[in-house]
């Protein structure tokens, strides 16, 4: 039966990318030999990185505006402290907008090198919304947030208005929506949600904001090392850049950012409209501030949840539970996930209506 | 036409796991989903990750013995700043054996933490042997020394004897040959040789010579947060861990260390003995020092290389070519390379000899 995988991450990718990394795991590009078994440094593969990081700025409308894309190790958490690590001055400050779990992990790390400004924060609600109307100090040396909120089902509407430089954590919402990235500073994105496996992280840079904070960074954590090296500075996770490249050209034949946004628009309405149509759900987020990637939803009477999971589970549907910190359900509606799987979401809420 | 892959890493894997890991992308354990979409919190997931680091430990003769194996993303350079983060004392020292290019990258990462004394070098002599007859300072934080030189081919024959934690980097040689692995405190190494594809680390940890120096240390950096975590702290490299666990089982299938001990000591007796004996080849490392797994050397007529060039790469031999820093040749005979695919490079010497 086909699986409808909602899994907040890692999570579904186009079925296309399962097919060409599985065919180049037993031979890539005809070489003879496994794509697990290549040198990085071998011209097969640095054609991969290559395109890969054009890919990601093309994709993003970056390209010739003074950014860089590298494909990094170590996860997005890695970046929580890379980033103060390449920005702060010493003795210098950070803004932060603590929009949830990740976030706050973010400004954790951030307190090793300096001073943090958390200039709003949804904690009390629970992280239901995503603060507005703070103001972020003119002498930070940047702005931290968070575009999307994965556990809370909670999305960035709005670009922050600074002078100073903007650093966002895009990991669960990165190539879904069209936004002005060159508001931007410093973009970084675990690849497991919408550009590929886990293993590899997506970091794109405004080059001219590095080197300024006069503080001795360890190589492996030093931004334009990386960049100087082309994001081999050492051995990259080979297949899981690879795999990202391979969701990159999977987007871009869709027709790029512009035309994904519109199937996420569509399955994010269909899905809500049924949570504030159907008696028996309510949503979890704040309405204005609703996730078109992560769907948060409860259900209004605890105990139809046995029947309701077992519904679900019949209909092929997986990785549905809400987050330990909100409960209830979550359904995570990546690129990859055609409408179709949440037309069958939609159908079993419905059943489930008419069930009880 | 059979590809023998003497690439020095990203390497040569079993073909059985290109074949178990091409499948699981397209089906995990039958569960209607690829390996590359699946939560890393899910059950399937945790039993790869549970049995990955237990079965790291049970090769190494290390169960049961107060050691720590995880699964880290961020490659083998990035230990060479954990290290020093969770070992050196703020004013401390660490002691460094300075045996090749990566061995000094290590020391120029814990150059940022504090200082370093090394103990030995070879780099006077292009690292074509491993320093002997050092001493280590008995104050010392740790000591830190190389198992293997890729690059230029040597490998420790002894082990150090010191009362300082031990720390060694074993990228290039791990599970490749017995030795009393209780000696050392950390061992890490990039999978990317013996273990795995490229885009895990495995470090291998004493647990009790950790939180003893009194740094504050950020999360991603602290080996006992990746520890209390049971190698998840944040999101691991999925694939690159279920790939490298399938190796270990082919490992452990094969008779483990004890079995491929013997038969990488064959494959290396084979080449060296032609390389010693076809008079148009000289051996680039001391000869004491030479590795089982990284077999240098070089024509002494530099005028015969565009016709061996040309016989290897007919006879099906990729990646043969030496480090920039070295010339010549290197073969790279690591675990799951057959004695036959080192025959047939034999055989081209042998051939050439007759032919020029």
């Amino acid at each position: 039966m086909k699986k409808h995988n909602y899994s907040a991450g890692p999570c579904i990718l186009p079925q296309e990318v399962f097919e060409k990394s599985a065919q180049a795991i037993l031979d890539f590009n005809n070489s003879g030999l496994s794509i697990l078994e290549i040198s990085h440094r071998s011209k097969d593969f640095v054609a991969v990185m290559d395109e890969a990081r054009a890919l990601a700025l093309e994709l993003l409308g970056l390209e010739g505006k003074g950014y860089q894309a590298l494909f990094l190790a170590g996860g997005a958490s890695l970046e929580f402290l890379m980033v103060p690590y390449n920005l702060m001055k010493e003795n210098g400050k950070a803004a932060y907008l603590d929009s949830g779990t990740w976030a706050s992990a973010a400004i954790k790390e951030a307190k090793y090198f300096g001073e943090t400004v958390v200039v709003a924060s949804s904690k009390e609600q629970n992280y239901n919304n995503v603060p507005k109307g703070y103001s972020i100090p003119a002498d930070a040396d940047y702005f931290h947030c968070t575009s999307n909120n994965t556990i809370f089902g909670t999305q960035m509407k709005e670009l922050p208005t600074t002078n100073v430089p903007v650093v966002c954590d895009m990991s669960s919402d990165i190539f879904s929506r069209q936004l002005d990235f060159t508001k931007f500073d410093i973009i970084y994105a675990g690849a497991q949600k919408n550009m590929g496996p886990a293993g590899t992280t997506l970091v794109v840079i405004k080059e001219e904001i590095l080197g300024k904070n006069g503080r001795e960074i360890p190589s492996m954590l030093d931004y334009a090392k990386h960049i100087k090296a082309e994001s081999m500075y050492n051995t990259p996770p080979v297949f899981p850049v690879y795999a990202s490249l391979l969701t990159l050209q999977w987007l871009k034949k869709l027709g790029g950012i512009a035309a994904i946004e519109k199937i996420n628009n569509a399955k994010a309405e269909l899905l809500y409209n049924e949570i504030d149509r159907n008696p028996l759900f309510k949503g979890a987020a704040a309405v204005e501030d609703r996730s078109n990637m992560n769907a948060t939803f409860l259900l209004n009477n605890p105990e139809h949840a046995p029947i309701f999971d077992t519904m679900w589970k019949e209909a092929g549907i997986s990785g549905l539970p809400g987050h330990r910190s909100v409960g209830g359900y979550r359904a995570s509606m990546y690129n990859a996930m055609p409408i179709e799987s949440v037309q069958v979401l939609v159908d079993v809420m419905q059943a489930l209506e008419k069930a009880v």
